[in-house]
């Protein structure tokens, strides 16, 4: 066996942490060599085996010319699909390498939403170079989906739907999606338009097959189907192909003519990216323009100083509340044993609050309207919380301070987790009663009204306790 | 216009936060309504125009009697798909105030994941009751589906997937399917086995349609298909459907038979139920078994209690150091007045990076192998976010507590969040490495090292140059 079969022996995983599976990086190690042994018809056949989406793992890994000359071993079509799966950085490189002809010649081949969001991300002078080269409806595609602002439906449809008309039999209606099967993003659904080009209907093809063959596609089509609005947020769109379990939804522009689709698939990358965000927002970072992983350093930087400087002067006021207690904390030194394990507890029962509602209002599990019968529940929850704390804690009370401080520690601890529980589970229904996104409403922010709250609460009923 | 049309009036939606949209609680009324003066035709045609997730929506906010009296009026095919969209609680309810014989027509109608999950959801004796009302065939493939455990791949697949012979010509595998299309969950992917049941390829019905009528199926299939054993975590099935834009996932027991499929809007219920349990998990709250609108107070105490009482004793360090530099406090009361802020900073700068880090390594963003290059970047970042804050902090170091102060506060910040940072970025490697669950290293159990950290530096920082 020689060096160069090294490839068919291990199987590809992206995490590679299994005996007999390697990494991207390895495989393109064995391209790259390959390449340069010029055994081009073995890294050929060796690709035409793989997923596509794993392909783009190793030439994400290849060396700028390795992968223009291991993309070149592929199909025009596979071409096409491959730069679909590659960063966005990626796409740039490889694009801006190929020649205006050949670029076009892909572009061409590409899905029409691929090709868009590749087009936004090229130079403003790369853009003005490729246009020339296409078609006239190929360019008006393009500037009319790359128009679309980030955060809209138009930004994530496509525009290569497949279309019939009503009068046509469901067996002419198969005939024509064979025939549009090479270019439409799905075939498995279908969209009847007018002469105005407006929705009149959504067929699928399972329901053209169990047709009769001589039925009218007006007949079998459904004629109020789910739409939405070009101009909508993307979250709302994806959220209704989860609701409905779509295959795609129709994309509607202002005067009801259709003008894109969103598929499963897109929409399965919408919600991880807006799931992300949302987490990000809970863990106190804004969003930034790309992924963690092609940040740089400024824009991470930017991203998190924010809070963390707006962060710091809301622990101002709990700074400011230990020192309006000085007195009571130079009489009782002990008490400051305390103050680290009430204040988290405080911030740890909130943010549990927070996480729980926060996600359940994501998904949709709880809605605002059921915020008073939760309300109720968290109380009894903070409570039976709080009192287990208590008792865990005016046990060390005990024994660090005597059973005064216990007390004192105990009295605190009820009444810290009680509104520090209640604080975290009202936040995200106040922001979300207000428009603003609940996810803000999270931990940390939480944790520093809490804290405040925690000192104020802890010193006060120490002062009155004990200074009694 | 009578009260009775109201219905025809509005437009739902989940929210209802718009004028002219009603929320399902609404509708749930006017339905009520309507059934009491036994206006039962409007109600059917008013059912027949929404979609099931909605008429879903709608039955969970009927009462006991009138949900099955609105479900009956729909016609059996609907009834089957809509008590899938149903929480587990008011399917169980449905099923059991039917009688065995409606129970067992329905379930017979019913997609095969579907009915698994309402039969594993059924009481024991009520388990007992139905299947002899079923068909072998079908108590067979409802116990194998219903025995396997929670996590896996068997337990989110169905197994009422299409099949074909290979020997079938293409135009004879249309027709195939044509009939299959009542029984099975997807036709857009068919498979095919040996007589083994042994999977030796997957063919899209659009490959089918765009082939030669008499080219036969083993030419047009694809016969390295991706697939996933039944035993393997759903969480992975969900995985591969997204990088792989499935539309359909088979299943492969232990022997390569094929077992079921797992398809694409399924793999997006396990994404979001796996997210949940992420954000949950970085919340501090223990995975429980239900989803939070239907979770009982004992179910949510214990979730919560487990992380909260150990983060008290976590805690007790802090307290702890606090105690060990009662001098230097005594000394230097004004030293107090930071102490939150300095501490908070370090666990907020630590729940950054380990948020950060805990999501792009769920997304495949980063992987472990990533981690060097990380730490570095990291760490310039940490470096430029603890001097700026430094500089924020040392303003009011200076007008609290002097020049001293301010010097030893500034380097305490650098030095705290710095270490917080890198802390918070170390962690979920570290948790990846040794196999266990990223999520787990976030915010909270950063914050709590960083709490300890950030006391003992603070206050050694200020013994050494204050006493000095």
């Amino acid at each position: 066996m020689t060096k160069h079969t090294t490839l068919a022996d291990f199987r590809f995983d992206p995490d590679a942490q299994q005996d007999g599976y390697v990494d991207a990086a390895f495989i393109a190690l064995e391209i790259t060599r390959l390449l340069r042994d010029n055994e081009l018809t073995t890294v050929r056949e060796f690709l035409e085996t793989q997923e596509l989406a794993d392909v783009a793992a190793y030439v994400e890994e290849l060396d700028a010319d390795h992968d223009l000359q291991a993309m070149r071993l592929l199909p025009l079509h596979d071409q096409a699909e491959l730069i679909g799966y590659l960063r966005p950085s990626s796409q740039v490189a490889i694009a801006t390498a190929l020649s205006r002809r050949e670029l076009a010649r892909l572009m061409t081949a590409m899905s029409h939403d691929e090709r868009a969001d590749l087009y936004k991300h090229l130079e403003p002078e790369a853009q003005e170079a490729i246009l020339p080269a296409l078609t006239k409806a190929e360019r008006e595609d393009l500037r009319r989906l790359a128009a679309y602002e980030e955060w809209t439906v138009g930004s994530v449809m496509t525009s290569d739907y497949a279309t019939l008309r009503p009068e046509m039999t469901s067996s002419e209606a198969i005939e024509a999606l064979r025939a549009q099967a090479l270019e439409a993003e799905t075939i498995y659904n279908a969209y009847i338009v007018n002469d105005a080009r407006q929705l009149v209907g959504v067929v699928s093809l399972r329901d053209l097959l169990t047709a009769r063959p001589r039925q009218p596609v007006s007949d079998v089509m459904e004629t109020d189907p789910i739409w939405i609005r070009a101009e909508a947020e993307q979250e709302e769109a994806a959220r209704m192909v989860a609701r409905y379990d779509l295959l795609a939804l129709p994309v509607l522009d202002a005067e009801d003519r259709l003008v894109g689709i969103v598929t499963a698939d897109d929409a399965m990358d919408v919600v991880e990216d807006e799931t992300t965000e949302d987490i990000h927002k809970s863990g106190m970072v804004a969003p930034f323009e790309t992924s963690v992983a092609e940040a740089t350093i400024a824009m991470l930087y930017k991203a998190r100083i924010y809070w963390l400087v707006l962060l710091v002067f809301g622990n101002i006021f709990s700074g400011a509340g230990i020192a309006a207690f000085e007195d009571t904390i130079a009489a009782h030194l002990s008490l400051l044993f305390f103050l680290p394990l009430l204040i988290a507890s405080g911030g740890n029962a909130g943010t549990q609050s927070a996480t729980l509602m926060v996600r359940a209002l994501a998904t949709g599990d709880v809605r605002v309207s059921d915020f008073g019968w939760l309300l109720g529940r968290e109380a009894v929850i903070a409570l039976a919380l709080g009192l287990t704390m208590a008792l865990a804690v005016s046990l060390i009370g005990v024994w660090r301070g005597g059973p005064e401080i216990a007390v004192v520690v105990a009295l605190s601890m009820v009444a810290i987790v009680l509104i520090g529980a209640l604080l975290g589970m009202c936040l995200p229904f106040i922001f979300a009663k207000v428009d603003r996104d609940p996810a803000a409403a999270s931990g940390p922010l939480v944790t520093s009204i809490a804290d405040v709250l925690g000192v104020l609460m802890y010193f006060g009923i120490a002062s009155v306790l004990l200074d009694f």
